[in-house]
Parts: structure tokens; sequence; C-alpha cells
């Protein structure tokens, strides 16, 4: 069963890297086809097959060496990481759906969003675990916050209001540094998520008029072109995917 | 006791089929009665009752035979099942809650957003999943993460901050991982839930004023109905019902 | 100490049944008066205290027979009860924080909301707890849901995100059914809080809006008052309070 | 490894009391100075490292009289609590972060909703925690709710959504009473969060616009500046703090 799921995927890469190498072989300039974050995440995905087919190859030569050493153990780490990348073959999926294109144009334009959010969660929880890792040694009985990079697990679990439970303040100055570290962490999240949002409904409805207007585009090329007694369902399919990605790099 | 509630459940099913019988006999197109959602309800809500009633027989019959072959398990676990959905009978008051029948419009309109937030949701377990487990089972000294789809469990409890706590990285590149998971989880669930709200608002206001429309109508049938001498209780019964059902199919 | 807990609670509720009856004394209307929901409370908050002086009383008479039959304990039990309603002391503050006075405006406007979101809740649990439980039972190795209602506190937990991790789904089945339900959850709950809050600030802006007119009416008697000669403050602290009371009539 | 903390710590005490030093000599009025916000945190941030050099030198001594008193442990514990304050340091980025200052503006202005979130919260609080401990006490097998504050504590964790399950109600009307809190808590979050969010992003942009008009303003001097051939580079630096800091002081 493993060596099927080996040919599958074998097929799929080879698909993939297929239409990778012409599409780069037909656009104009390379470095702007590099720097495309799609086309990033192509390579990002493909790549993780053929460095595992050569590093297999490599271990089982080194392998009959007998030379089990810790280097072999720490590439077949990054191996199984790289591997794990392949779950960005979902992505690729992101050419066809407008809700993953938005949510892409979403998170290119809300950088500045998305940094101030983590920068307010930073500095919560560098004020508040130091403050509970201390009330809870001096005043608990139990020693559950073991250390200050524990207390910040704790303190992300908490203010996203997780609340996985392994680990509780259980004295009453630090159920009340929890509150208000509860309270500041819904406030905070409250801010940047409004905002993004607005930037992603903002972002869809121009997707959605673009594609419109290419898709009329579309049909009024079509019907010039039976007009015209031509079948013009190939240049069409180039026509399709252009306009979208040029909006991309004038944004 | 257990009789008397089979009692009880037998009315109300002869009942419910009575009208739903007369109602289909009303009705002049035949297949557009039967692709309406809420008589599929009906139908879903009231079946169970006459497959339990046919397989009891038939297993009384088969038990005396002394055949308790492995067959009739699983038609009583379909059967459990399929007694479980007699709570769809509570969908029936949709016909006369507003609130209810909002919620239906809304769920037709809003297809596309459920299907963005689903597409979302599977894209970052997809893409979280397996990398947690890669990192706990390296890292962390206890294995909790038994397997991915274990931790695509895990994924779904953390992102939608539930956090029951069944699972829980120990190791602090797994807690980083982790971190960011949660972050996107709340911001991707906020995508769509605004729009989907939006769209339920607009359609409450919708229905409300069609329906304040329909019972201006009536009084004014019902004025006109006093001034001519006719009690038209019984026909407005039935004209209260109609438009709303109308509003459904046009939309 | 728990005899000058004692002494405290007796000024305190002979304070405020004097201002109750002096207040009930002289508003023209009785029954309107009595009608009104923070009178209502006032009394609720302040009974206990009398009855629990009765029964006291009583007891302890018949403690000296010796009967302490079963009768006694329960009217222990609601005296308990009672006191816990001291609590609505606070909500006795409604009377001067704007706050609270929208809160109290909010819910009696959007009962209708609130009604709506209990419904949606219903509908939902009703619809998963049964299908959980059987699924549960019928799959899973442990058996932690024991019962139907077990499991209507499990749907409650997990669709308002809460989370406690008492009860947790086991099963692959069970899982994707608490997954559905806490997506369900997640958009049936953001439908009327978000409708619940634009009312809210509605109300609040009314309520400001109607203050200040009151306040400046105020002032403009202080400074007929003052070119008058005569001291106003005591007929301004009732007027102070009277128009508050006259918009929470009449809404 | 410790003394080396200790220098990186003394040099950059030693700069930022130098700046501030520095700062409060060159500004007209020194009280306005010093009740600024961002200032006092300075002097928060910066007086713990004396205060632990004078107690250290001053506890060296006494220990050579081998008098370790209960009075010298409680003047640590207060010392590491200062300690821990030295976090603030991270707050003096404010200065030149957007999105902090942003968030100090809205901190000072949204003050009333703050309490109003907190009186909402302390009055549900109040109202479920007594309810809940008396009928787990008399219901339920297990005596999870051993006191009224521990109760308080369960209360904080469930209106806002954490969900520790540390504490869960066992009994059936238990259970419902807390069903009706977290629904409360839910609604109560809902309403000052979203007017605290309308208000962030109202300062955003304020403090957006003022930024640019600086930086437009600069960038006129700076032409002029080099048009007369001056290199106004250290002015420019004073400049770009002050704008910020006097609409501080006008709002």
């Amino acid at each position: 069963m493993c060596y099927n799921i080996f040919i599958v995927e074998t097929v799929c890469v080879a698909w993939f890297s297929l239409e990778f190498t012409l599409r780069f072989i037909q656009d104009r300039s390379k470095l702007a086809f590099l720097r495309h974050p799609l086309n990033l995440i192509d390579v990002v995905a493909i790549l993780p097959y053929y460095i595992t087919l050569v590093v297999d190859s490599t271990s089982k030569g080194e392998k009959k060496l007998g030379s089990g050493n810790s280097y072999l153990d720490k590439v077949g780490l990054v191996l199984r990481v790289l591997r794990a990348l392949r779950i960005l073959y979902v992505m690729r999926l992101a050419r066809h759906s407008l809700g993953l294109q938005t949510l892409g144009l979403t998170a290119r334009r809300c950088t500045r969003e998305f940094g101030l959010l983590l920068l307010f969660l930073c500095v919560a929880i560098a004020l508040y675990s130091p403050l509970l890792y201390l009330i809870e040694n001096e005043m608990a009985a139990t020693q559950e916050f073991t250390s200050i990079p524990a207390t910040y697990w704790w303190a992300v679990i908490t203010m996203t209001t997780v609340g996985y439970g392994d680990m509780v303040p259980r004295s009453i100055p630090g159920q009340v540094v929890a509150l208000s570290s509860i309270l500041s962490g819904i406030l905070l999240m409250a801010f940047p998520v409004t905002s993004i949002f607005h930037t992603f409904s903002r972002s869809y409805v121009e997707l959605k008029q673009e594609q419109q207007r290419v898709l009329q585009r579309r049909t009024h090329f079509l019907l010039r072109g039976r007009m015209a007694g031509l079948g013009s369902n190939l240049s069409l399919e180039n026509d399709m995917r252009f306009p979208i990605r040029s909006s991309d790099r004038h944004d």
C-alpha cells in the first residue's frame, strides 16, 4: 500500500513539475515570476519530494557502510518536516478559489495589523506572566507554574480563551491577575480582528468585481471569436489567469 | 410507562401523517412540494416511526427462529440513528417561527460562506496538524499525540478556542505552533461569521416586512369580509400560510 | 463577628425599608409603582431578611419541642436560596448608574432576540446530543456519555466554546459530530449577539441624551432659583430621579 | 552568567536614567512632565533597580549581624514584585510605535467603557456565584465548590468562555444555572468590546493623520534647511517627538 501511495505522489509531482516548468519558461520576467507568493508555495511544495529522493539514495549508500551517525538523524528530522510541507499542495487550489485568493490578498494587505496583534499579545504576555509566576510561587500550595516560559504558555492559552486547564492559578491574588489578563486578552484580540475583517470583505468584493469584468470581457471575445469563426478556447485559458495575477502585482 | 410514550408518539405521528397527506393532495405541483426543504424534514421526521414498526414485527418473527445474526445488529444500529432523527419534529416549528424561517433562509443564501469557512478550517488543520504531530513526537517526553487524525481533533478543538485539554502540546516548539494555530483560527473564524451575520439580519428584515404586508392584506380582507357579512375565518387560516411559502420558492 | 454582620444588615435593611415605604406612600398610582421592575427587585431583596427573622423565631420554638422533621429542612433550603437573593441589593445601584439602566432597557427591548438565541440553542442541542450519545455508546471504548441529559450538558459547554473537558468524544464519527456542533454553535451565537449589541448602543445614546436634557433643565432651574433667592436643593433631588423613571414607563 | 546580565542591566538603566534626567531638565513645566503617563512608566521601570541596589547593600550589612527576621522576608517579596515590573521597559517602545500609542489613547478614552465592563461582570458574578454554590452543595455528590470565593473564580472562568475545567457543576439545576451564566457572560462581554473597538479604530486614524501632518511639516523644514545650507537633523529629532506628546495633553 505504501508503494501505491509512492506511485500516486510521483505522478502528481511529475505533473506539477511539468506545469511549473512550462509557466516558468513562458513568463517574460523570470525574477518577478519567482517572487510571486503562489509560485514560491509551488516550489516549497514540490521540492521536498526531490530532496527526499536524493537523501534516501545517499543514506542507503551510507547505511551499507554502517555509519549510523547523529548527522543522519538530524537530516532525517529536517526531511520529515519538509515532508509535512507537502500539505502545501492544498494551497495550490488558491489559484482557482476566490475565497483562498481573498485570504492571500488580505494577508498581504494586513501585515501591519497582524504585527499589531502580535505586538499587543507579546506585551500583555510579558506583563502578566512574570507577575503570575511570582505570585503563584509565593502563595499557592501546589507548584504548577514551574518556570517563566511555562507561564508564557499559560498566558497564551488563557488570553485567547482556549483554556486547556493544564495549568491553573490556585491562589486568590493569582486568580485576580488571571481575571485581568483574560479581560485584556479578549479586548486586545477584538481590536485587529475587526479591522482585518473589514479588509477581507473589501478585498472579496474587489476580486469578485474583477473576476466578473474578466468574465464579461471573455464572453465578449468569445462572441467576436465565433463571429470570426475562430475557436479561441486555448487563448482564453491563458487570458483567464492573467488579470488576477496582474491585480496582485499592482496593489 | 414505555407503553404510554408509545401511545403518545403514535397519536402524534398519525396527526402529522394525516396533515402531510392532505397538504400533498391539495398542492398542484407534486414534485415542487416534495423538493421543498420543510416538507423533506417532515418526511425524514415521520418515516423512522413506520420503519421501526416494520423492522420490529419482522425481527420478532426472525427471533422466534433463533437467528440472532450480525445482519440484524446492523439494522438495529441504523434504526437507532433513525429514531434519533425524531428530534426533527422540532424543526416543524419553523413553519410558525419567524426566527427559524430566517435561519433557514440564511442557511440557503450563505452556502458559499459556509463552504469558505470549512475550506479555511480544513486548510489550516491540514497545515498545522502534521507539523505539530511531528514536533511533539520528536521533542516531548509524553506521547499524547498518537496519530495524525488524533492531531486533527486537537487542531479543531484548539482553533475554535474550545480547548477541552485532553491533548496539550508539551514541548516549546509545539507550543509556538499551537500559538500560531490559535491566532489563525480566531482570525479565520472571524471572516465568514460576520458576513453570515449580515445576511441573517437582512433576511430577518425582509421576512418581517413580508409578514407585515401579508398581515395588512389579511386585515384588509377581513374588513371587506365583515362589510359583505361573511365570516371569512377559515379561508384566512389558509391564506396566512401561503405567502410565506411562496416567498421561499421565489428567492 | 457573625453578630456584627447581623447588626450591619439590620441597619441596611431598616434604611431600605424606610426609603421604600416613603416612596410607596408618595407615589400616586400604587399599582404602577409595584409593577415597576426596579421596585420589584427592591421587594425581593428586602423580604428575605424579614422571612428569615420569622422562620428563625418559629423554628427556635419548634426545636425546643424536639420535632426535627423534614418539613423544616425544606423550609431551611428555601430560606438559604432567599438569602442568596440578598445579592440583588447590588441591582439597586441601577437607579444611579447609566450603564446598568441601559442594560435593563436593552433586556426589556431584546426579549425577542434573547428568545431567538435560546430557541436556536435548544434546537441545535436537541439535534446533536442524541446523535452524539448514540455514536459514542456504539463506537467509543470508554463510556463518558452516560445519558442523554448528560450529553445535553456536553453540547451546551461545547457550543458556547467554554470546553471544560469533563466529557470528550473519543470515536472519530463522534468527533466529526462535535466539529459540526462547534461550528453551528459559533454561528448561532453570532446572530443575536450582534443585534442585541446594536440595541444596547442605541439605548445608551438615548439614555445619555435624556440625562443631559434633564441636567440642562435642572441647571436652568438652579439659575432661576438662585435669582429668586431660593435654596432649591431638596426639590432638585426629587426632580433628578423622576425623568429617568418616567422614560422607563413610556418606552 | 548572572554577573553578565547584571552588567547589561546596569548599562541599560544608566542610559535610561541619563535620558530621563536630560528630558526632565529640558522640559519647561516639571509637574506636567511628571504627570505624563509615559514618563510615569519610565520612573516605575527604572526605580526598582536602584531600590534593589540599596536594599541589597543594607541586607548584606544586616545579614552579617545574623538578624534573619520576617521583616526582611517581606521586603524581599516586595522587591521581587518590583523586579517583575522591569518588564515595563517594553512599554517604553510605545514612544515609537503607532500601535502602542493608539492602545494608550484608547485606554484613556475608554475608562468609562472599561468600568462598565467590570461593573457588568461583577454584578453577574455576584448574582450567579452564591446561587451555584448553594445548589451544588445541596445537590451534587462531590463537593468541588468549597467556598463562595472559589465559586467566584469558577464564574469568571466560565463567563469569559475560558473553561479550564478545574471546577465543573455536576447537578442538573447547577448546570442550568451554568448555562444561563455562560449566555449572559457572552452577551455582557459583547457590549463594551465593540464600543471600545470603535474608539480604537477612530484613535488610530487620528494618530496616523497627525503623524503624517508632522512628517510633511518636517519634510518642508528639511527642504528649507537644505536650501539654507543647514544640517537640521538634531532639531528634527526633538521636533518629531513633540507634536505627539502635545496631542496627548490636549485631548
